[in-house]
């Protein structure tokens, strides 16, 4: 059991027992984060950045450690999300194995890695975990939240139950709940984990590993990440230079098949297996719409925040267009100003993490409008 | 290895040997087939289907076996494809498993099922292996070939290779080659079964049989050939009615999750898992482009047929719209009266089987412009 947790990362005690939305409690659990910019005199320039399924806390080259992030090109001095503005805190979720506490962590009632006994995950406690860190910086209300993908998921959940938190959102690439297309591509990732036999239950080590299970999860990933548009003009029908062997009619011969593999093979080693499970059934789970009877709408317009701004890309079929639009609409119906923009990304859903061409002026132009902050 | 043959089948002896297109050979080698009507005297009311991926030649009830057929709305007296006035025929693909040679049949060099040394099988081999059985029934001409999915590939190479062997042709939810999303999404389902210890390189039998990697194949085949819209209408969020056992999170929850399964079981013992492999892989080779400088455009551009239609729907993920449209424009610059039909069916790559009520005028408008056959 492996946790990957970047160089120099900053930790946030949660407080002990730290409840758990479907029951059970996490002991001794921390939060990993990161920040770039300063907190200044009035504290109200905190950006707080939630991430996707993947990412560690890192988002971006900072002192600490000059390692380029997952999202360097957004987060810096100068960039769209300017720290020589903002001051940028970045947060690994609760339950991931890059620094937070998740399945791989040692659970203190045994001394062993929790694997399975760690309780269910859900984007609430993610959420809930997040306003310890925020707390815990002595942030009184965010001038933003920005969340990709699950963490736009958490964004609202944070918004939801923790009101007052921040003054804005920008929910990149998220869904206020999760729909069937995207329910059914998860179980599928987490029926190949669990069917390889090296899974083991969940209990795997290094030596042991459902590499295979985890290959899978993650091709499958990929595939749904990016978009058809994308790989027609970047693949096509290009072969692989070296010819396959002759006696496998099987074996990789597009490109888009040894990109699929490079890709695979570059995760399954870095992310936990059971973490991957616990944080993929999370996403499954949320629901805006709980104790609204299942109105999604109402949930939304239960949010209070001033400005917003929901970014989808057009070419998503995982978080698809109309799911941002109808994080928009719900939140204009609570009251707040928000914008719907739907981007011509050939990207996908991944399109936040390369586009920047597109997404970096969409933030930049959110975040600029708002109220001067303090010094 | 069991085949899995329908009542009744007919069936068409190759000339032995038959050539393989990629090379090899295949002896004493046949086609399975079924009709529906009567060829007139003029020999010019026959109308051939060919079948996506996994069906079987029995498209619809007849005499020979009231069994309900794969198309039953569509084919027999007064449907869409009237077999009052059209002698059709449907053809089972080579390299099936129902009814024509492929890799579970007996390999007459051994006595044994071909298993892995079935020679490479490419979608001109079926095209030319369904000539075959269109001359045996004393056609000299088709009044229309209609292709569906890989059929749809198959019946334009047919055209290409068979000049004048049809006069029209209905392609549905076709391709002129294979793009990178779809071939991805096909090597993740070869992977998923060649992943599986029991594939055992293609030596399995009943007893030791691949059936986790059948299954996820399939399922993740179901998830693309359907479409995220009419699943957010038919599934939603709903949960299964019998709560999952407790202790397990990642057990099915969403009826999503169950209706995969359910499809799943349905199909992984009843398709031979090396024919999978072959006709998926058969798909990924087709491209129309070869022998034209890879332009896809001149290889459409050079099939001859009077008039054809080619049928897309919106929502299908797996044979974009483009590559119907792509294909009307190519036979229209060949002299075509070729129409682009796009249709805003909910159901995806799929809907031609089950929106009927959109596909049923199509096919039938089409064919009653045609010049009334003889008597």
């Amino acid at each position: 059991m492996t946790e990957f947790i970047p160089a120099n990362a900053r930790f946030v005690d949660l407080p002990s027992p730290f409840p758990m939305k479907r029951g059970g409690a996490l002991h001794g659990a921390r939060m990993a984060y990161d920040t770039w910019g300063t907190l200044n005199a009035a504290r109200d320039n905190a950006v707080l950045v939630l991430t996707g399924l993947s990412p560690d806390a890192h988002a971006a080259a900072n002192e600490a450690n000059p390692e380029p992030g997952w999202w360097e090109a957004m987060v810096g001095p100068g960039k769209p999300i300017d720290s020589e503005r903002w001051f940028v805190v970045c947060v690994n979720a609760l339950g991931s194995c890059k620094g937070s506490t998740g399945p791989a962590s040692i659970d203190p009632a045994t001394g062993r890695p929790y694997r399975l006994d760690f309780p269910e995950l859900s984007i609430e406690d993610g959420a809930d975990a997040a306003a310890v860190v925020v707390r815990a910086l002595g942030i009184e209300r965010l001038a933003c939240v920005i969340g990709n993908s699950m963490g736009g998921m958490a964004a609202l959940a944070l918004l939801q139950r923790h009101p007052g938190i921040a003054r804005s959102l920008v929910d990149i690439s998220g869904a206020a709940r999760a729909l069937p297309f995207s329910i059914a591509i998860r179980s599928l990732q987490r029926e190949a984990i669990r069917l390889d036999p090296k899974w083991n239950g969940g209990d795997y080590d290094d030596d042991a590993y459902p590499e295979s299970g985890m290959r899978m999860a993650r091709k499958l990933g990929v595939i749904t990440y990016r978009s058809a548009l994308e790989w027609d003009g970047r693949f096509g029908r290009v072969r692989l230079e070296d010819e396959r062997e002759d006696d496998d009619p099987f074996g990789f011969e597009f490109q888009v098949e040894s990109y699929l593999e490079g890709h695979a093979r570059r995760f399954v080693r870095r992310f936990d297996p059971n973490s991957y499970l616990y944080l993929s059934r999370s996403m499954d789970w949320f629901d805006l719409g709980e104790g609204h009877d299942g109105d999604v709408h109402a949930g939304l317009a239960a949010i209070r925040v001033e400005r917003a701004l929901a970014i989808g890309v057009q070419t998503d079929i995982l978080f698809p267009l109309q799911q941002q639009e109808e994080i928009a609409e719900g939140l204009r119906a609570g009251g707040a100003n928000a914008a719907f923009l739907p981007l011509p990304s050939p990207q996908g859903h991944d399109a936040f993490l390369v586009d920047i061409e597109r997404f970096g002026p969409a933030v930049s132009g959110f975040l600029n409008a708002m109220r001067a902050p303090g010094r």
